[in-house]
């Protein structure tokens, strides 16, 4: 039976990853689950960030979850830097992924969209580019500083999560992936994304394919955002569209994210993207939707595709039962969710 | 008198190019203008993107007003590296200046934002960051290829551009800006970008300040457009964040753009966002307004903020004054344009 390492962290995060067990209890009984005290508190305590012990610790799992990390008194980056992206490159996950749905019952803030038309994937690149945190400054604090950032890209980080976006394709109906890049600006690293992508393009004929441009892209997932089914992107642009998308589709409080390392050498992990949300936190009113979610990216990539596709309509019969401006309670939502997904 | 250098360009750009143009001699009779060849014309007919003799002419100019450059056959790259990134660079144009209203009379495609509501701008950073060209790759078509792109940036070039925005808000009501990076993962970058925008902002206490990381700026952009006064960013954030800001105030069809040398020790230059749009030139039917939009720029950089102002007033009524799905003719707009700026 799966065993999964779980870090409720700060904030809102105990309050809706509560509910994801809930959902995955109900829906596989027997998963193992093993907390970890990660995230501002324990800094704030300690100082530790991620000390290597428990991530050794968390290596032994077949996945992680995690609610929320961070409060406004941590020093930004801390826990950025020395927390979540060192699980994403300590764990090797080159698959980020963020899907995006407009679900019935949610109104989002476009005039254009109707509920059940939006429903895109993007597959954002998780251990490279600008994230690589290969920069440095001279001078500083003086007017001669200056500052450097490199975005790395090498041939098999990009083919590999590309090779993803495709095989993930093959699985939807509209079998479509739109590269995105500013290949006309970044001609070296676009270069190098783009090339790798008509070669997995040309061993998928029947997957459709397009290219835009990052500021296109940006402008069409407000316009048009129908149009997208996956996109696949650098690691940057992809942090900067997944959180467009979710802008379209009613607000990151009901987004999801997986940190896949889809060999399976080491675990995936997975979380809401939204954050602590302290002005919420402890009073139960928190939306554990996009844990619940994220939940549902987990059961998939263990195998469990059927325990995620059920989770996943339980949200969806949740949002569609929502009168819009009744309060909700965190725990009868979750409630409510693990019922349905075992109807 | 005025001396400006035109760049009609391809596709519809000399049509609304022309209107600017009528609009320009309508509130500010006796401007002198010598029209350039340069795009995708040219370079199909002679190779030639940007003869140094031309860039040498274009020098002693006082602004250039440009339509759009390009077409579908060029390869992606070459006009925009080639000419419009080498003016920015050549002319030392650091301030691309993108300010987005939702006027009174376009819909946008927000259902929550109502028309006048809307009205920032966008001062993005126009010669560093990762728009520096500097970048490479090694072991290019093997399995061990690699690509890097690098962000260069300079105290010199941030503090000069974030005082252009200080400068700019105390201009404006609510007299606010937004520092967006990415501070939390580009820490060298971002830590530069922070401290000048500190010391900046200690010498203007009149006026409000914010920061926001890029991945929060493009999802509030889409919820909150409101809340924003004055944004500056990094070059390629801003290249990202004015689309959206276009996006959600009616299209880049709308949008202006000028790439300013503040100092006056090189010409400034103004265009429309909206590319060369090949599928309508010649028709007669495009839409003037981001053109004159940009025209009304350069009216003020060049010292007639009065002109610019009946300028910027005339769109407010052409566009209060449409009757959605009516037709549109270029050079009808134009004369009514022209007609209200001088009334
Ligand atoms: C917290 C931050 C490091 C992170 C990122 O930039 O990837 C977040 O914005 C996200 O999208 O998961
Ligand atoms: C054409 C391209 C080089 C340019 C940019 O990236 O700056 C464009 O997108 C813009 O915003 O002016």
């Amino acid at each position: 039976m799966a065993r999964i390492a779980v870090v409720a962290g700060d904030g809102i995060g105990p309050e809706v990853v509560a509910q994801a067990r809930k959902v995955i209890d109900a829906v596989l009984p027997g998963v193992e689950a093993t907390e970890y005290d990660l995230g501002a508190a324990r800094y704030h305590r300690t100082g530790e960030v991620l000390p290597d012990s428990v991530l050794a610790e968390l290596a032994g799992h077949d996945a992680i979850l995690l609610g929320a990390v961070g409060d406004p008194t941590v020093p930004p980056g801390v826990l950025e830097r020395g927390l979540l992206l060192k699980l994403r490159f300590a764990f090797d996950q080159y698959v980020n992924l963020r899907p995006s749905r407009l679900w019935p019952g949610v109104s989002g803030p476009l005039a254009t969209v109707k509920p059940g038309e939006v429903d895109l994937v993007v597959v954002r690149e998780g251990t490279e580019g600008l994230y690589a945190g290969a920069g440095g400054s001279l001078h500083r604090d003086t007017p001669a500083e200056v500052a450097t950032e490199e975005s790395l890209n090498t041939r098999h980080g990009v083919e590999r999560v590309i090779r993803d976006a495709f095989v993930r394709a093959r699985r939807r109906e509209r079998r479509k992936v739109t590269l995105v890049h500013k290949t006309n600006v970044l001609t070296h690293a676009g270069s190098l994304w783009a090339r790798a992508f008509a070669a997995v393009a040309a061993e998928h004929p029947d997957v459709t394919t397009e290219y835009q441009h990052v500021d296109a892209a940006a402008m069409f997932l407000v316009t048009q955002p129908q149009r997208y089914d996956v996109v696949v992107t650098d690691n940057l642009f992809g942090d900067i569209l997944t959180d467009i998308a979710a802008a379209v589709t009613g607000g990151i409080g009901l987004a999801a994210s997986g940190s896949i390392n889809p060999t399976g050498t080491y675990p995936s992990m997975f979380e809401p993207v939204h954050g602590s949300a302290p002005d919420i936190a402890g009073k139960g009113v928190a939306d554990p939707v996009a844990a619940v979610l994220s939940a549902a990216l987990l059961l998939d990539q263990l195998g469990h595709a059927d325990a995620a596709a059920r989770v996943t309509a339980a949200v969806g019969a949740e949002l569609a039962g929502r009168t819009p401006g009744t309060p909700l309670r965190t725990a009868e939502v979750g409630d409510r969710l693990a019922g349905y997904a075992v109807a």
